[in-house]
């Protein structure tokens, strides 16, 4: 029983993918459907992993089915390869399940030799075009196939042109063209040190070969590694006969899309040559003419083209991307495929072909890329522009959109430029949570060091807020304000603008365009929230990313941090005399007094912005030290305003230090040590919730989050202490107001006892960054020392701190779910670390049953459609 | 139906401690064997837990069964309660399932009151008796029922005795105790507002109430707290007719042990007073006589006495703590329980009764303490020499055992000494991995900072070196060479003496005994090595605690750590100049090579020490800046010595700083990114067990553990760096020793994918350090800011580093367990953390399945009878 390792065309369909590759299946798909398709047959995907198998030979077995198909081939086209008086030509093209642009070039024109060239000269009526044809075919196969430097067949070509005196190729003529056959073979001799394979069939199976071979070049792993494309699928071949779109007039070669892919509407965008082969379109020599042109220079063909392309629309039920060669007024179909879009085009398109009736709300949800609504909600520099722009250094993109201002070096700087009404960026070697305020009132933030998880990369995409991070090529120097790349230098106030999307950082300022939510993006928003089952909420620490994430369709802040109004410089001082109250509790409780006020504005903001929808706050988090300054004249200044001896204060903030923050006194640990804090929050929670709900009329349920629960009696005992001051901030107010007090599920632990944890708990909330920290047992602070590493080895192909992993820390969660069930079957669940915000995330929470998602306010409408997507996937199942 | 509150002693038996308590129990197993036991009845703590749950009320069911059962030991006496002629008194003891020393007094003579302290007078003949033992009551009574402080009482016996010149109790006369009485009572009008209650039955359950009440006092809350006894299992009350060993020279009281608690020799231990009751014994006021005289003054009761004694070890099967009472030449047995005892003791009397045929092997072992074998296997003071001593200051008792020596103040000073043939201590701030040297030279370790788990006490612990810790008395002035203790100076060369079992500190040096170990004690290993199923082995990184180990009986050692054998002043150098190395691999491996011959040397040193037993060896697991100095001199010489500039090794130096050193570039992710470290490593391990299987015909396997694993393409990919090795050096020597290759299970989601992992790995070793640490989110450096905090409100009442944490930690060890024996069924599987030496923690690894635990050398004996319990207990369900 032998395996089928080649199909013709017309035994395959669009299903057969992974056999046959993305083109091979569009190409059996459309001489199934009785599109003119030149014949052909693709040798399959399975036959590129047996040639590995086998010590990259090719089999007898499969080297029988080739020819078998050849034979089939030459029949249909009633040409015979190698034959001198009727010659069949094919092009070979590789052709993975996943499209892999650039893996491997087309070789066309395969079969001909000294013989066959005659007689395709004799056929075609033109000996030129039979002896170019040649030397292109000797110089691609050379290349391609026998990995010849391309230079030297140029160096051939191009001293011929010089000895004629002639500028074009194609001023050679055809005696010319045959000298420069003789001297390409002999290239090829010299460079193999065998003769040019002139035997058709030798020549085949090189280029299949080759094509194999092409599947594990540098280029092709490394396209891989950076699309997660898995190394072992192989790529099929595509052996199809040759049409010409270079024999004269009446000829022709275009590439069309069924829709506009950058705006999505409705109408054939593409373009075309006369008398040009495919590859002239790609290599810009002669400038393609728009493909309505062709209505008026081959109206049939036109029209031809323009019912096929609506019937393959049709067919696919998406947006096509397709190639043609008009071969003497005959239309030919090269390839489709699911035309790329911008994600302005993708969303016009998918609304459009559910008006159409062409495809379901559900079909059009789901074929939308979450992620790409990104580009949709910032904003980007104005086209023109940027045209003018230069280019100063690239950093990463950590968190998108385009900004521009004058840059300041401390956060102190932007607040007071921005106070004075500048446009400014934040330029900085790293950022720290000191320099909130500052990222916060800058229009983008640029850091000399720091990863994409970096603490300016998280904090910026938290608020939504531009940012190139970790950007080596400048050099910062904070203390003399400026910062220096390459051999300039800018200073204090100079103009830049940042593209947050790209890591591009430029020089002056660039006007920037503010995005509008389209209507079919609001369109697709609906259709969602019809489908999803996950709520949506957002994370969200001030009234202004509240009312944002709010416009963005957030149910609710499922994490509301009070960390960050503790570092507001107003605050600080009393924070700060908190914390070094140390053993007096009589000190601290003053400290907190002055705190509760401010606290308590802040959580009416919020409420307000919210409107009633619920707003979970988490009590204090960061460990105390965070709060302390760490420079030497810092801390002296300090020390001057409490009246602390210089060297008392550096004992102190000795004394706070830890070994591994991460692992140390934070959390509801901080909350146990000084219950003063949490009831401090949670009176600031409670009155002004009770004033909201009285002056506003909004009915808020404040929902209470104490972190970093790894011990039950950790929960039971702050429980306590929370749920009494509630009871007496409402028995004052003479309030009946309701609240939740709940729990972050961030410690391994956490998850393992869940069950006791949710007799407690009123609801949960998965701390997902944290608890894949803990897992892990890796810092991400300092896991950059090794992460690069591990991403070159293929030890961790993914970031688990982007998508979560399913595999571990997905398995905690599931049991945290499953055992908080067992206690509470209606327990409120959800998650609120980065996790929240990313599509394949939000599949898993779907799955394992969570009642929501937080994410930040720009992550929401991708949450919402990533919600739907995993509604509409579960259904499907 | 009415729930039965209190039993006749004759309705009880000796299983029924946990409704009678212990003393119950033991009275109503006396009263069914038929010995003189005074009757009585026991109120059971199901009553003491429904008075709580009364609002702290006897319900009118208690009181009537009380009542009933009054009425029937009236009539068993012959006496009746607060009759005038005959009445009956009664003792009231508290007694709950553990016993808990010192929880309530007890009350004697209670049925007291002017009228029948009349009977009493008449009925024994001795007015003056009478009025004693009615004073003595109201005083009790006062104190113990109606918290009247007892000085007020005491205030008026001594005017008394002022008044009429006695110098003794006994030389007041029956008038005198008359007025003492009156102005008794007078003080509890006084203090209660009410008269002193005359009503015996009002008496009875007012003292019964105040036994319970008696249980949640602070005294007994806090002793429970330390014995980890549950608070909500309540006490019983014991009511008992009273018996009078101080009516005359044929009276008497006694304790006796049925064998010698501090030997356990079998001869009957004790002492007895004439003429006393049984408080006189315990006040010490008259020295008691050796039991073996009373053979002299009542040979009969004597005999009597010494077959009841008999026969209730016979009975119990165990050494017995025996109480009795004569009353005129009568004997009456008042209490018996099972007696404390020292280790050595436990051990003889075990192994004799088992000779004896009175209980089983199985039950010798099953009544053994573990953890009181440490006693036996560390030096001890010379008890005549430590009566001199003068103590200087009490720290943390960190790691057991007594140390004298000269104190130094750093770890050269201490090896240098230790050449020069001196006994050192080592007194530090605290330890760091760069005093192992010194730590392993002195004869004891005192630090000033520094919890039960610091360093100093885990490295002193796994050496079994004594180590007193966190001695904050003392003020350490390194750099001065001196320690200050109150008003003495102590410096360099002055000698002092530890206990590491209490955490003593003494002056000067004080005489040590090294203890032998018994043929008991080899005995009861023998039986347990029998028994267990779980082998033993040890952790440990050097010949010297090899040998020791191998004498404690390890059957191989579990974990030998590497980096020690890197700390050595002679070749920190070598591995300095390795991390130093930085980005040239060459430099890295010349480094690496000067290191190879010495790590060779200390294995072939473990692998004779082992002698064949199987030796897991772990790669290097620490952080590179653990080797870097952190002093700047420190840093200078190293610079200058490598020739590098200051600076730019302070740069290299931050930059290998971490912010959680504990979650970074450590473990297998230093040998990810250095595969030189792990080569060099797995060649020493292998060419030195060729060497030695070779030179010494020891077949060694080495086993080559890979910390740190939490990915499964970790350990794929050191397997292999580490296999390719291997098979190289077996190739170059020509030998085809076996070895494996197998990984810590230290990372929670290790456990989580042990499915996969054990597809590549040939072992597991739980590391539960670091896996409670990671579980907890706890780092253990750190945690001893909250962990007081968690231990006063109740949060953590066990220290999950000491022993597992069943329900978290324990949940992921077992998930290991299970999803590692999918993959291999039988996959060998131990631990190495400190629990591997803990006997709880021994149960739970037992039960989980593991093939072997492994602890300090010194944990060994306390791991094998721990095993063999845990193989016992599970036996019988």
């Amino acid at each position: 029983m032998s395996k089928k390792w080649v199909y013709l065309f017309k035994e395959g369909n669009a299903n057969m993918k992974e056999l046959l590759g993305g083109k091979g299946a569009g190409l059996a798909e459309m001489t199934n459907i009785g599109l003119p398709v030149p014949g052909g047959f693709t040798v399959t995907t399975e036959a590129c992993t047996e040639y590995y198998n086998q010590d990259q030979k090719l089999s007898d077995e499969i080297i029988g089915q080739i020819n078998d198909n050849l034979a089939i081939l030459e029949k249909e086209c009633e040409k015979v390869f190698g034959n001198v008086d009727n010659p069949l030509l094919v092009s070979v093209r590789s052709g993975a399940k996943f499209s892999m642009p650039g893996m491997m070039d087309t070789i066309l024109n395969l079969g001909l030799n000294d013989e066959t060239v005659a007689g395709i000269a004799k056929s075609t009526n033109n000996e030129r075009f039979a002896f170019d044809s040649y030397r292109r075919f000797i110089q691609m196969f050379g290349d391609v196939v026998q990995e010849i430097s391309k230079d030297k067949f140029d160096d051939v070509l191009d001293s011929a042109k010089e000895k004629n005196g002639y500028k074009d190729d194609t001023e050679l003529t055809a005696d010319d063209l045959k000298e420069i056959v003789v001297a390409y073979k002999k290239i090829v001799k010299e460079e193999t040190g065998k003769d040019f394979p002139l035997d058709p069939k030798e020549q085949l199976l090189m280029a299949i070969e080759a094509v194999f071979r092409s599947w594990n070049n540098n280029r092709a792993i490394s396209y891989r590694n950076m699309n997660d494309i898995p190394h072992d699928i192989g790529t099929a071949v595509n052996v199809q006969s040759m049409v010409y779109g270079n024999m004269g007039d009446d000829c022709g070669t275009g590439v069309a899309f069924t829709r506009n892919p950058a705006t999505g509407q409705k109408k054939l965008f593409g373009e075309f040559l006369i008398n040009a082969q495919g590859e002239d379109v790609v290599a810009g020599i002669r400038t393609p003419k728009d493909i309505d042109e062709l209505k008026d220079i081959m109206p049939d063909v036109y029209k031809q083209f323009h019912d096929t392309a609506a019937l393959l629309e049709n067919h696919y039920k998406d947006m096509q991307d397709i190639e043609f060669t008009i071969e003497k007024s005959k239309l030919f179909m090269l390839q489709t495929r699911t035309g790329k879009r911008t994600a302005a085009a993708a969303l016009r398109a998918a609304v459009e072909m559910v008006e159409e009736g062409l495809i379901t709300k559900e079909e059009a949800i789901l074929r939308l890329d979450p992620l790409s609504l990104d580009q949709l909600l910032h904003p980007t520099f104005e086209a023109e522009a940027l045209k003018a722009a230069e280019l100063l250094a690239t950093g990463l993109p950590a968190s998108p959109g385009a900004a521009t201002g004058k840059i300041y070096f401390t956060a102190e700087a932007v607040c007071e430029a921005v106070a004075n009404g500048e446009e400014t960026l934040l330029v900085r070697k790293e950022t720290s949570p000191e320099d909130i305020e500052g990222m916060y009132a800058a229009n983008g933030i640029l850091t000399a060091r720091g990863g994409m998880t970096s603490h300016a990369a998280v904090v910026a995409r938290g608020m939504g807020k531009c940012c190139v991070a970790g950007c080596e090529m400048i050099k910062v120097d904070e203390a003399a304000k400026k910062f220096v790349v390459g051999n300039q230098t800018f200073t204090e106030g100079d103009f830049i603008s940042l593209n947050g999307s790209t890591g591009n950082v430029y020089k002056g300022s660039i006007k920037t365009v503010t995005p509008e939510l389209s209507g079919h993006f609001g369109q697709i928003m609906k259709w969602s929230d019809e489908m999803r089952k996950l709520k949506v909420r957002t994370n969200a620490d001030t009234p202004n990313d509240a009312s944002v994430a709010v416009q963005f369709g957030a149910e609710g802040i499922g994490l509301c941090r009070t960390e960050h109004m503790f570092f507001d410089e107003h605050r600080l001082p009393s924070v700060r005399r908190m914390i070094l109250a140390e053993s007096s509790k009589e000190l601290r409780e003053k400290a907190l007094a002055e705190i509760l006020p401010m606290q308590k504005e802040d959580f009416i903001g919020i409420y307000k912005a919210m409107e009633g929808r619920p707003v979970t706050v988490r009590l204090l988090d960061p460990p105390l030290h965070e709060f302390l300054p760490k420079e030497t004249k810092d801390i002296e200044a300090l020390a001057a305003d409490m009246g602390i001896a210089f060297e008392d204060m550096v004992t102190v903030i000795h004394g706070l230090e830890e070994f591994n923050p991460m692992l140390g006194h934070r959390g509801c640990r901080l909350a146990i040590t000084y219950p003063e804090i949490a009831e401090m929050q949670t009176r600031a929670i409670m009155e002004a919730a009770i004033e909201v709900k009285e002056q506003d009329g909004f009915d808020v349920i404040p929902e209470i989050m104490i972190p970093l629960i790894g011990i039950n009696e950790e929960l039971t005992y702050l429980d306590k202490v929370v749920r009494n001051i509630a009871e007496l901030v409402k028995k004052e107010k003479n309030s009946d107001i309701k609240y939740l007090v709940g729990t972050m599920m961030e410690i391994p632990r956490a998850t393992l006892i869940a069950d006791q944890i949710a007799e407690t708990a009123e609801f949960f909330s998965f701390g997902t960054n944290d608890l894949t920290q803990m897992t892990y047992g890796f810092s991400r602070d300092d896991a950059g020392k090794f992460i690069t590493d591990y991403k070159d080895k293929g030890i961790l192909p993914n970031d688990p701190f982007q998508s979560i992993d399913v595999e571990g820390v997905g398995k905690l969660v599931e049991m945290g779910v499953m055992l908080g069930r067992k206690t509470k079957p209606d327990l409120k669940i959800g998650v609120c670390g980065e996790h929240g915000g990313d599509p394949k995330s939000i599949t898993f929470f779907h799955n394992a049953g969570l009642s929501y998602v937080s994410c930040s306010p720009f992550r929401v409408p991708i949450a919402r459609l990533a919600a739907a997507q995993a509604a509409l996937n579960e259904a499907k199942k």
